[in-house]
């Protein structure tokens, strides 16, 4: 019992996984509190390479500082407390010991299930003014993507400090291309946004976790820059999602005025009551409603898929993780052993007394050197191809583990409306309700299509990208090394 | 001092260390006798990859087999019984446990030191009717080479048997190129022409090692080509030096024509008497008595060179070794990770129904492959290469193994000539004696050069042959592999 709870406890999945067989929700969601604890980004296991993580530190400067104003969070989410770690908020993500968890919507006993109701019963259904359109497009279901896009700029790392100088934090500056402004956040107020997202838009759409928290070393400057880096890359991807980069929360992040605007925006953001399943309150699908077969299939489809890929991107990132290890490591080391051992035959050779060998010996010492200019590049190259490859597996092992609260989220819902037949002869709902219910299940189901296929264009765009550029990189790397053996074999006289 | 006895138990060249402290030939020659097991081809230390060894038989078919008639060997070099082995002719070489022994010379207490004395004070000295010419060449003394020079092709092995088919072993076909008439030898055969040149020259030439005897595996046809083509490097070196080229042991070894002529041979060259010091005799140095310190210098500076060049050697086996290793094992097998796990990818990918993605997905597919190939290339290419590096560094192994032995018989005869003036004064030996004396160290002077500057031009060119080779197939290995990247990137989409 406790092994097989320990080998899956890592695994998102498992709860998916269970939720198709045994008796459903309750299962399921006693399943999803033991492993609320899972982390898609274990840097013990899928981490970066070690290249980028120095030794934990004990404190992270950058975080340990409190919020000026912590009760400004509604008592509704913060409540709870994480056993464990008595962190008041239950929001400790990523820490030393691997042990990050996600926002644990689904450690809220009372709020996960009575929320897949509230939504599927709500008479009337509020509209909230902020809408989320769905439409169907050349690819089916699709959000309508902002006729001008914009992306946003992470740089310039500046320290900062306050309270006199006893707590100092790094600020990044980010700017809007389509605004030319800038605004400068810390890493605890990405981690804000990131914990806004996920609670309004977390059913729906995958936000994937910024950069782990506590991993700081002692090269601080190289430390900095990956944060900087990742943080670049999520922003990004924030500002590529139309619905997240259209939202009132992500928009007041990327623009408030001054410090009083900020919090006023943080304020309200964080009293939005359109979270959780009631985000698709806000969604109108232009279509007809679709029918729980249909929907059933769909959902299942989505979960095996991004199940499969999930396996299929660890797969990638274990091999690249111990392929970095070993080309950063052992081989050029040993490139550098044959390097020296040429050189000292030289020089060994040059000691003979023996006439006109002199050609020969500077020529294996510079084949010796070669080798140790191989030893450099081996070492040097993961840095400029296997590394752009591990980032964006990485973050596509950031959206997949976002998948199977997604998917939870429709199972219960069909579950929920495939009682409802039930629920109507014993009057607990109305026939109303019950066609209520069919309409919101479908537009749900209009919102996971739209969502995967942003999903899909997305991942092939990157996924091209990225293997396109690790082959060229590659290529080049091994047209050097040629290159530079035949520079080698030049020297050599010929007998 | 067991522990220091036991570290360098390996190593010839600790005899020779020591013979340079303390007090001269007693000591060395303790020394030597305790080391006498050292084996410079050590298959668990410098042996080679194990891409060529299978597990170690208990029984090599072509060794066993006792000779037609065991007492044709002269009773004065087999009367030793090595204690451990109770090998009758303590001439066990190499064996699995890696514990092989060069034909133990110096384990004749009663001979190797008189052997010095013997050719220093012989009156009169024996001029034996085999000459061997040293003469003053533009590099200093050299051995007179013959006007045609001839090769040895050892080829065609086959399996014949006897005793009614219940001893079998491998014969191989010996062809000289300058007479095109052939032998057939079986190892054991070439197994006693290494003990005889090693008996007649092993105090003036370093003759290394045939290949490992009990090394035989599952895979006999690999073992056997293995063999081969290490006897066919043995007998090329053979046929390329001067003197044992020349010589009439080898030359009967080659040119027998039928049994009886052979067997007369072998017992002929058993009974010749000039061997070990002796062998000196035979020559007939063109130049005058070179003085003694420059004998000394002379000596010296081949003992600095030699055991330079050993640990220089040494050491590229060893990192060749480790090379090998990771080549044919931990590296491909990562690169088929890769291949597999892009694979893997790509297959997901395809299930995603999303339209227009099949070119992406053949495209990672065949990087996928790609990655397949290039773990073969990766797996084949030492044999291409380093096999060759590795060759050439054990038969030089194998040479500089010989040299504390030659070195020892030259320090003795230094010495001998050093306490002459004692024994003119104690009227041990006369002034004439004296006399002869510097003249027969002198003439051993002259054939170390010689034989160095032998030494010193093939190892020129040997090494250059096999650097350049190495170096020229490893950028066409690396130009493969670019260019398989550059296809497999070539069919991506442009998006």
């Amino acid at each position: 019992m406790d092994s097989s709870h320990a080998s899956s406890a890592n695994d998102p999945w498992t709860s998916w996984d269970n939720a198709t067989t045994g008796d459903g929700w309750a299962a399921r969601q006693e399943t999803r509190q033991k492993n609320s604890s899972s982390n898609n980004w274990d840097p013990a296991t899928f981490g970066h390479p070690q290249a980028y993580q120095g030794p934990a530190a004990a404190d992270d400067d950058d975080w340990d500082d409190d919020w000026d104003d912590p009760k400004s969070t509604p008592a509704s989410y913060l409540e709870y407390k994480d056993p464990e770690t008595s962190d008041p908020a239950g929001l400790q993500r990523g820490n030393s010991r691997g042990a990050a968890m996600k926002i644990p919507l689904n450690k809220f006993p009372g709020f996960a299930k009575p929320g897949v109701e509230q939504y599927l019963l709500a008479k009337p259904l509020v509209k909230p003014k902020e809408k989320i359109p769905v439409i169907i497009g050349d690819y089916g279901p699709m959000w309508i993507y902002p006729t001008s896009t914009f992306d946003c700029v992470v740089a310039d790392p500046k320290k900062g400090s306050k309270m006199y100088g006893l707590k100092s934090y790094i600020e990044y500056q980010l700017t809007c291309t389509n605004t030319n402004r800038s605004v400068n956040h810390r890493y605890k107020h990405f981690d804000w946004l990131y914990e806004r997202l996920l609670i309004k838009f977390g059913s729906a759409i995958p936000i994937p976790s910024l950069p782990d928290k506590q991993v700081t070393g002692r090269f601080e400057e190289e430390f900095i820059k990956m944060r900087m880096e990742r943080l670049q890359a999520w922003m990004t991807r924030m500002c590529r999602h139309p619905v997240i980069s259209e939202s009132e929360v992500f928009q007041q992040f990327l623009n408030f005025r001054d410090e009083k605007e900020w919090k006023t925006g943080k304020r309200k953001a964080e009293k939005d009551e359109i979270v959780g399943v009631m985000v698709f309150s806000a969604m109108e699908p232009e279509a007809p409603d679709l029918d729980m077969i249909e929907i059933e299939q769909k959902c299942d489809a989505v979960g095996r898929f991004t199940k499969a890929m999930d396996d299929g991107v660890k797969e990638l990132l274990t091999v690249g993780n111990e392929h970095w290890k070993r080309c950063t490591g052992p081989l050029p080391k040993e490139y550098q052993k044959i390097g020296k051992a040429l050189q000292n035959l030289a020089l060994v050779f040059s000691t003979s007394a023996y006439q006109g060998e002199s050609d020969l010996n500077e020529a294996i010492t510079e084949a010796g050197k070669t080798y140790e200019e191989i030893a450099s590049l081996v070492a040097e190259q993961p840095r400029k191809d296997l590394h752009f490859l591990m980032e964006t597996n990485h973050e596509y092992k950031g959206f997949l583990g976002c998948f199977p609260d997604i998917i939870g989220a429709h199972k219960g819902a069909i579950e929920k409306v495939k009682e409802a037949d039930k629920l109507v002869a014993t009057s607990k709902i109305t026939s109303q309700d019950k066609q209520n219910m069919l309409k919101r299940v479908s537009t749900m189901s209009y919102a996971l299509q739209a969502e995967m296929n942003h999903f899909h264009s997305n991942r092939i765009y990157d996924y091209n990208s990225v293997i396109r550029l690790y082959l060229e990189q590659q290529a080049q790397f091994y047209e050097t090394i040629a290159e530079k053996l035949r520079q080698a074999l030049g020297r050599f006289p010929v007998m």
